[in-house]
């Protein structure tokens, strides 16, 4: 392409300019539009995004172990033989062929689903945006763990559903917190729509939900007839062992399911997937065919040549060994740097550290300090939607390097440290972040 | 990969079991679900696709022109070269350097636009669903062309709008009757949040605004202060003469601009863009992050390095002689087989011919006899949310070859020539499809 010709701004607008600017059709948003609220972590991330700053922020995998030279071929061969289908329309349901090899990935945690039951979709993201869409109306109910996934709040704010926490703790969520939060809620006379977890290896809170509670879980939400939405990311991601078999493998019927190839292979194809019972699918198959019409094409036949072509249970034992030795990292930073007076979960997959700080911290009010420090975190305000979480930061240790990781915990105990003293000496520190409305999700906070 | 294992099911449903099946689901999903209409017509496309029917329905462009070998070359040094960004999550917004192409690509229609004002989006489809979710709110009104396009009717009704017909004539949307209808529906007490419009080869009516037409659109939505959509696939594939001046270059504040490389590139990748107003830009990008955290990073980086490495100027001439030559044969063929009391259009440029059917003549209750006689189109009712277009009917001759839009026009002729003598013996033929509530697109309606 040529150079492009960028036209000069007829009134050039700096950033100053741009946030005082009136906006004509603040009047004309839709009720959704203006509950999202401002984020004042954006602002700080895009400080944080510097080469400078150590970021356990983001939630990007570390793809760098992916054999480009192998997948360059693999794509290219895609586009000479079957380019013109590759690069045309296709079904709102998604590939065939990638639906069966989904259903091969999926046996590895005991589901047993028919390519007919699965929806591709644009990353499980908008899966999660397409079930919401197909069930929710406003004011109805989602029941979440506390904390939750950040992008999955925005979600649910985003159709402005009500967010319900239900406690968890070192097994992951607790069946009788479940039992009972749904008899509250329906005692206050709400809808609820389903329960959103994910099991293993929990996004921030980096527990796994037990077997035994597996069961449990799925009992009560029989019971109660509430439908269960397992969100799973990160189940092949294990550092010592086999993964666990799924909540939709012993529910067909009460379980939609969803996946992605985003942690096991590479974000950037935005491929996940949805299980779902027949009716349930065929109507987010609609919700999807409204939505985009098809997911891309060439993402999934991309997805699906790779799975073909390339030793991709190895691959993901490799991304694996490479996130243990990252957690280790982290783990041994935290024991050597951080106050006994924090504490935090040791995860054993996944991408991250839930950190609970010492009493009288708050993590919102601490960030701004913290990126000054060039270290950066996300508060645990992020992962609530009732503003609980002030205590709490998620710590990732996905993406920087050992070293890295090293460094970042290392500044973070040192700010913390200062935090410590000045409370010491002066009390409380500020307040937090606040937190109202929903922000929308965005990829430092996956 | 190896072959994957696809667990038979317990229980085997054929297509019959398939629509008995009590969905248990049915009292909880949202309000918008459940006007979601069964399509009848999706399941004569089911039948239509068979390779002997020749399919005057589908909006499919014709890609087998592309120079695979090049692009396959193209996408190979993507992966070496830039791999780990390539297939990494990347910006809300979308990708930096594609935004700045994008600006280059509507210089051609003399939109003056920075690439800060685009929002890159998984096709324009889904650039009309954030559109939608950003400003809509249940019962607003939304204004569209009549007839208008069938996707865009699909997301207007998902967010359970009300759409508001406008009549159009062979030079396009009335500006009278916009101004009439605008007056009607505020007397009535509704919100109009926008005017939806395609103002190039219009899909389905194959008309195109006139310069003094779009003029008075934009002064007439100034002076009711009503936003203005513009959906723009088609505007660089005229036949005969050179691109019209978008809307949105007169109008950069009250205008928000679809644009797509579907049609001028490849639809597989499924990449659109959004053109806004700074602050509704900034809705947008916070819409796309909840809906899918970013559009597809390797999609967007492919066709970037398309445009950076291909004539993509003298690809879309050639795709424009092409769609020429398909429209000719179309032309010529209604000319020789088609009754003279059926009168259609005579694009200059996209996809579609729109035929007004000789009276009393039904063309959805016809659709079935064409399918049974291998031709297929889309009935005129697909692109009205009111019920009207029943004597109207969409055909596509941009996939078929010359050859086959000839065979299939004649089929069609046949088909329609046997409802007249049926008419003539009998009376009317039966009803045509229903239209109630809204039904999804697919990709067979673009």
């Amino acid at each position: 392409m040529d150079e492009p010709t960028i036209p000069e701004r007829a009134h050039p607008r700096g950033r100053g300019a741009r946030q005082t600017r009136l906006d004509i059709y603040v009047d004309r948003y839709a009720t959704r539009t203006q509950r999202m609220k401002a984020s004042e972590i954006r602002a700080l991330f895009a400080v944080a995004s510097r080469p400078e700053v150590v970021s356990l922020a983001g939630g990007m995998p570390n793809i760098s172990g992916l054999p480009l030279d192998a997948v360059a071929e693999t794509l290219g061969e895609l586009v000479v033989d079957r380019g013109t289908q590759a690069m045309q329309y296709s079904s709102g349901q998604g590939d065939p062929g990638l639906r069966e090899q989904i259903c091969t990935v999926m046996a590895l945690e005991g589901v047993a689903a028919h390519p007919d039951d699965v929806v591709v979709t644009v990353g499980s993201q908008q899966g999660l945006d397409l079930i919401t869409r197909v069930f929710c109306d406003p004011g109805d109910v989602v029941l979440c763990e506390a904390p939750s996934y950040v992008g999955a709040l925005g979600v649910f704010g985003s159709y402005e559903c009500e967010v319900v926490h239900v406690a968890m703790d070192d097994q992951g969520l607790q069946p009788e917190a479940l039992r009972h939060t749904i008899d509250i809620v329906r005692a206050a006379g709400k809808r609820v729509k389903f329960l959103y977890t994910i099991p293993n290896f929990h996004n921030p809170a980096a527990v796994t939900l037990s077997a035994q509670r597996r069961t449990q879980v799925l009992d009560i939400c029989a019971d109660a007839d509430v439908l269960v939405v397992e969100d799973n990311p990160y189940g092949l991601l294990g550092f010592d062992t086999e993964p666990m078999r799924a909540i939709r493998a012993d529910g067909p019927e009460r379980v939609v399911y969803l996946g992605s190839f985003s942690k096991t292979f590479a974000p950037g194809f935005r491929v996940g997937w949805v299980v779902a019972p027949h009716a349930v699918r065929d109507k987010l198959v609609r919700a999807q065919e409204t939505a985009t019409l098809c997911p891309p094409t060439f993402s999934q036949l991309a997805v699906s040549a790779y799975l073909a072509n390339h030793d991709w249970r190895g691959q993901i034992k490799s991304f694996a060994s490479m996130y243990r030795e990252h957690r280790d990292a982290m783990l041994a930073a935290l024991d050597e740097h951080f106050p006994t007076t924090a504490s935090w979960t040791r995860p054993a997959g996944g991408f991250y550290v839930w950190v609970t700080l010492p009493s009288g911290l708050d993590a919102g009010a601490m960030l701004s300090r913290a990126v000054t420090a060039r270290v950066a975190y996300v508060p645990g305000t992020a992962f609530y939607a009732d503003g609980n979480g002030t205590t709490a930061m998620r710590l990732s240790y996905c993406y920087p390097t050992p070293e890295r990781i090293r460094e970042g915990v290392r500044r973070l105990a040192g700010v913390m440290g200062t935090e410590l003293e000045l409370r010491e000496m002066f009390g409380a520190t500020g307040p937090g972040l606040p937190s109202r409305g929903y922000s929308s999700p965005n990829t430092d906070l996956t």
